[in-house]
C-alpha cells in the first residue's frame, strides 16, 4: 500500500522537528516530498539516509500526495491547503487559517480524535498554547465539569520560529556585553526580559494568542460553556512553554482526585516531587512528546475543595506543533 | 537636629540599594553608620563622596543609633533588630522574620502608613512579590473591594542576591557555550529556564513565597476576606518582577474605571499602549520606583464586569525591597 506524503514548509522551525518526529515514530509514509518558497527550492535535504531535492510550493504539489503536513504559515495554507485537498490530498495545517472553520476538525488526539471523520481535506492543528494548556485539563473536565479556566503562559521564543530562537542566543550574548539591543524576530528586546504576547491585539485589549486559548478550547471541548481567560506571554527560554493554570469546577475535586486522573491520562507524565522542589520545567520539557504536570495544589481561595492550581510545561515545537499534527497523520493514515 | 541611621547587610544586593536610594532621595540623615558580618568588616567605602569602614554588626552596634534598615536575612535580623530596638533604634527590617507578629507593624507606605505607629521599634517591610502585586490592587480594592485574587508570577534572580544575579549572566555564556551548568544559586539551571519558586514548600503544596503573599496582603490591606491563591515562578530576569493578575470584585468594575483609579494613585504608572503592543517589561522597571501597569482588561470569564485582568512588572531591589524601606524610614524621620 501507497502512503505519499508532502512537507509544506519544511526548512521552518515545525517543519524540521515534523522530520525528527515521522522518523522517531516511523511513520508509515511510502514516499516523501519536501516542499518550501521558491527561495528554498533546489536546496538539497536528507531524510533517514535518503537524499532529497526541496521542491516549490505550488498548488500541482499535491496531484499525487495523500497526506500533507503543513507549517508554513496562515497565508500559505490559505492559499495551498484548499488547492491540495481539491487534489485527494488531506492536509494536517498547523496554521490559525481554518481553524475555527465549522467544517474543519481541531484536533488534539488525546481528546477528540472522534472528530477527525468527516473532513473536507483540511484538519487544522490547534495552537500551540492551547494544545500545551488543555491537554492536562480534559481528563479533569471529563471527571468534572471545568466551570471557569485563568491562565497565565511563559512562552518560548520558539513560537515565532528559529530566527526568534537565535536572536535570543545572540541579544543575550550582545547584553552581556552590554551593546545596544536590536531586535528583528520580537518588537521587544527577549534577554533578560518578559513581554506580553507578540500578536495582534483586539478591541477588548485580549491578544489573538488569548482569544485563540478560548475559541479553540471551546470548540476541543465541544463545550462553549467554560469560561476562560488567559494572559500569554514570552519569556527569555527557547523551546518549551509552561503556564499557569488555575481551574474551578462544578464539583468538589480533592487534589488526589487530580493526580489519579492524570495519571491515567494520556499525554502527560506528573512531575511534582514536592520534597526535593522539583516541578515542569522548560528545559526538562524540550524534546519530549509529554506535557510535564505539577505544583498540583487545591486552590483554598474557593471553597469546599472547588478549585485546583496547576503548572505545566510542553515543548513548543513537539506537542505544541509537529507530534500533535503527525498523531492526527497517524489516524488519517490508518 | 540629629538622625544617626545604620544600615544592616550593606554588602548585599538590597543594601547596595539602600545606597543609592538613600542618595537619591537625599535622605535626612545626619550621620551614617555600615554593618556586615565579621567577613566584610574592615572593609572600606565610600557613600556619598565620604570614605566609610565597614563595622561588624553586633549588639552594641545600635547604642546610638536612631533607625536601622536591616537586610542581612532573617536569622540576623531575628538576632539583632530586638537588641537595636531595645537600645532605643527602631528598625525596618526587610526579612521575613517579625512580619507576621501582631506587634509588628507591616507597611507599604501608599496603603497603611498610618499603621506606623505604634510600634515596638521594629517594623517589617512586605516581602518583594507581595509590595510589587498588591500597590496597584490597593486603590481598586478601596473602591471596589476585591473579593478574589489569583496571582501567578514572572519573579527576577535578584531576591535570592548578588549571586544569584552572577550566576544567571555567567550560566547563560555556560549555557551558549553548551558546557555543563553547575547551578549554586538555586537547585536548577536558571537560563533559558523557568522554574517553581526556590522557597520551602508546606504540606498544602505552596511554597512560602505563595503563602506570604496571602497573609502579608491579608495583614497590610487588614482585610482577611479576600480568597488569594498564586503561583510564584523564577524566570531568567536580573532584577524586575513580573505578576498576572486576575481579581474579582464585589460590584461590576469597567476597565474606564480601573484605568482612572490607578492614574490617581500613587506609585503606578499605567503602561497599557494596546496600539503599539507596549506593556509593563522588566527591562523597563529595572531602576523605577514605580509600580508599572497594563494589560488592564474585563475578564469576561465573569459575569457582569466583576473580573479585570492586569499584568504588572516592579524593579524587585526597589519597590520590592529598599526604596520601600526607605520610604517607611521617611516617615520614621519626621
Amino acid at each position: 500500500m501507497s502512503l505519499k506524503v508532502a512537507i509544506a514548509g519544511v526548512t521552518g522551525a515545525v517543519g524540521q522537528e515534523f522530520l525528527t518526529i515521522l522518523e522517531e515514530r516511523n511513520f508509515p509514509a511510502t514516499e516523501y516530498k519536501f516542499l518550501a518558497s521558491s527561495r528554498s527550492a533546489g536546496k538539497q535535504m536528507t531524510f533517514m539516509g535518503q537524499e532529497y531535492i526541496i521542491e516549490e510550493l505550488t498548488e500541482d504539489s499535491f496531484e499525487d500526495t495523500d497526506i500533507a503536513l503543513f507549517s508554513a504559515g496562515g497565508s500559505i495554507s490559505k492559499k495551498f491547503a484548499p488547492a491540495a485537498a481539491k487534489r485527494g490530498c488531506t492536509v494536517v495545517d498547523n496554521s490559525s487559517a481554518f481553524r475555527m472553520e465549522d467544517d474543519v476538525p481541531l484536533v488534539i488526539p488525546e481528546i477528540n480524535s472522534d472528530t477527525i471523520y468527516p473532513n473536507k481535506g483540511i484538519i487544522a492543528n490547534p495552537n500551540c498554547s492551547t494544545i500545551i494548556g488543555i491537554v492536562p485539563v480534559w481528563p479533569l473536565h471529563q471527571a468534572n465539569p471545568v466551570r471557569r479556566m485563568i491562565v497565565s503562559t511563559y512562552q518560548a521564543v520558539s513560537g515565532a520560529g528559529w530566527q526568534a530562537m537565535e536572536e535570543l542566543k545572540s541579544q543575550v550574548r550582545d547584553a552581556l556585553e552590554g551593546k545596544e539591543l536590536h531586535p528583528q524576530a520580537f518588537q521587544h528586546p527577549c534577554a533578560f526580559n518578559v513581554f506580553s504576547h507578540d500578536s495582534e491585539i483586539g478591541e477588548d485589549g485580549y491578544n489573538v494568542e488569548e482569544t485563540k486559548l478560548v475559541h479553540e478550547t471551546h470548540k476541543i471541548f465541544n463545550d462553549n460553556s467554560i469560561a476562560i481567560t488567559g494572559t500569554c506571554i514570552r519569556v527569555p527560554v527557547l523551546r518549551a512553554h509552561c503556564e499557569s493554570i488555575n481551574l474551578e469546577f462544578e464539583n468538589p475535586m480533592p487534589v488526589e482526585r487530580v493526580v489519579d486522573l492524570l495519571h491515567q491520562a494520556p499525554g502527560i507524565q506528573i512531575v511534582d516531587d514536592r520534597e526535593n522542589n522539583y516541578f515542569p520545567m522548560p528545559l526538562d520539557a524540550m524534546g519530549q512528546n509529554d506535557i510535564l504536570v505539577g505544583r498540583i495544589r487545591q486552590d483554598e481561595s474557593l471553597s469546599d475543595q472547588h478549585g485546583i492550581n496547576i503548572f505545566v510545561a510542553g515543548d513548543q515545537l513537539r506537542k505544541g506543533a509537529a507530534l500533535n499534527a503527525v498523531q492526527i497523520a497517524e489516524y488519517l493514515a490508518k
